[in-house]
């Protein structure tokens, strides 16, 4: 039986060995880090560690990093009652507490009137366009960027940065607020005096542990080349999804774009189809985020862009990641244009 | 070299091998839990599969869980912007959402006038005193107790119940709230659908699938009597500190308490000096609540219970858990109290 093939890192990455090691020895550390023993000392010094790690692998050594658990409550933190503007293409998590004010054009750019005001992705999941962040920015999103193409925070001049562990290839279940020095969040969780006040509860350490680790290796692999080796097979997948007779739309390619994402639109084929028709020939991908894949309604960021509703409603994200192979890349090319073939003939 | 003894169980425990495990297989397991593809879907199960044995393990069958960070996040989640009334004795977490104004008596019991506003804690931490629940109380703390003494959601007659894993042995940085049918809450967190909507974020699989792991472990523990030895080992300690040339007061022993904790005043003795003292001679405990552990002032839970300040101040907690052994209580008896012979000479 040939393996499956995992095709949405964009999702969720798998797990970086780094990480998983360091996850495990954090585990088999006893102790709450806010206990002044030696047991909550060897806790407090995973934690320390490892926030001086992720701020070396973010360039982000002038700032301070309060550890949450994900993106989620990053954005939380760093926008919940600040009616800060935002575009229609951010994730769900930031939309949430912003005005989505902001336009978009039809290649995915943002225009940013005021950015003090505003949060902006520094990448997006679905497409993998990068909206050029202006300067002064207030909140950048680096979910999906970081680790992908080079960041450093210091460089950004954004106020906060929010960062997600499980998309470069940490645990589920925590991120980062990045806080430039002087810039300051009201606390969403009260109680203990963890994270300097900015948030509080014992924090998960063996997490905390994973993401640095994580983020180490994703920084070294990004400086070794691993993404320009992934951009070769996208470009290779794009080629063959294009030809015409398919008559597909590649979603967002003539943009800046991470190097692993491809959003492609096949006309007339629904996008769940395609996801439940590719897992049945055992490939994993997805169509939007997967945040929202239970909902069955068009992308939010696709119709942003530009693109009609049956449009949106056809496209599939497919992203790889460092070990993807062009073996895989290739054999889910093959199944997608053969089961496209198949589709429009149905359809004629 | 004679081992450490740990003895702060009430401030974080040693994570159970069988959360350990369940951690391992989970980190391996990759996907988003909101993906539908097969690796989606597997990573669900492990949530969804957590999810009942941890109601099974609460006794909370007809109950909803939603998964949290942690014992904070849960408390926030049920208590913010709800003005319930609660007592000086609850942890913090608590108190930063509540109206303290619930009176404590020197037997650590609450009077609790109208349940159905209120929030009170089924154990407390510090002393390990049981304030009886009232009928109707709108939310109950179980961090503390869950795992040390029976605890079945469905008969307790509340709304809600704040639950944290690592104090019975699963990881930091994961938690739940309880919730009876019918009863709902508004999310902290907003974005993606997860949680059914309560809370937004990718699930933390691994901690969720410790949780779940430990959970099953401590009830199993319970059944089997583990903790009828803990007390044991309890009353012994607690006959060797309380010699009346010690000069100590145990406090809250009148009460009835969880099976494992001690809290000991030592009058002219600084908690902190205590804890120092015996973090070098090899033990680990505790002054007050791990959270505050940094703050030096005298116990807001002990003088709510109508002790001094100068005495709460020289009070220490000693907390056992299953794996605690009999040697090394009797090893921790014996350098305290000739700790405590020195410094009564030293003042002298």
């Amino acid at each position: 039986m040939t393996p499956r093939a995992y095709l949405d890192w964009n999702a969720s990455a798998p797990l970086r060995p780094e990480a998983r090691a360091a996850m495990i020895a954090a585990m088999d550390v006893t102790g709450n880090p806010s206990s002044i023993h030696a047991e909550g000392r060897a806790a407090r010094a995973i934690v320390e560690g490892a926030r001086e790690s992720l701020a070396e692998s973010l360039g982000a050594q002038a700032a301070d990093i309060v550890f949450t658990s994900g993106a989620t409550e990053a954005a939380a933190l760093a926008l919940a009652g600040r009616g800060l503007a935002g575009a229609a293409v951010e994730h769900d998590a930031v939309l949430a507490w912003t005005d989505t004010t902001l336009a978009v054009d039809t290649a995915g750019r943002v225009r940013v009137p005021d950015p003090a005001r505003a949060t902006l992705q520094l990448a997006n999941g679905e497409t993998g366009v990068l909206p050029a962040l202006p300067a002064g920015l207030a909140v950048a999103d680096l979910t999906q960027a970081f680790g992908k193409i080079p960041v450093a925070f210091d460089w950004l001049g954004i106020g906060m940065a929010i960062v997600s562990a499980h998309k470069l290839g940490g645990p589920r279940g925590v991120g980062a607020l990045v806080l430039q020095k002087g810039v300051d969040v009201s606390p969403g969780l009260r109680g203990g005096g963890q994270e300097r006040g900015r948030r509080a509860g014992t924090e998960n350490v063996a997490a905390i542990a994973g993401v640095a680790a994580a983020a180490a290796a994703a920084v070294r692999d990004l400086a070794d080349g691993v993404w320009d080796r992934v951009a070769v097979m996208r470009e290779n997948l794009e080629a063959a999804l294009a030809s015409p007779e398919m008559m597909t739309i590649l979603v967002g390619n003539d943009a800046p774009r991470l190097p692993n994402t491809t959003c492609v639109a096949a006309p007339g084929w629904k996008g769940e189809t395609q996801v439940m028709a590719m897992d049945l020939a055992g490939f994993a991908i997805s169509a939007g985020a997967a945040c929202s894949s239970g909902r069955l309604r068009p992308s939010r960021v696709l119709t942003a862009m530009g693109l009609s509703e049956a449009v949106a409603a056809s496209a599939v994200r497919i992203s790889l990641g460092p070990t993807t192979t062009p073996a895989e890349v290739g054999r889910f090319a093959a199944a997608w244009t053969a089961a496209r073939g198949r589709a429009r003939r149905q359809a004629a």
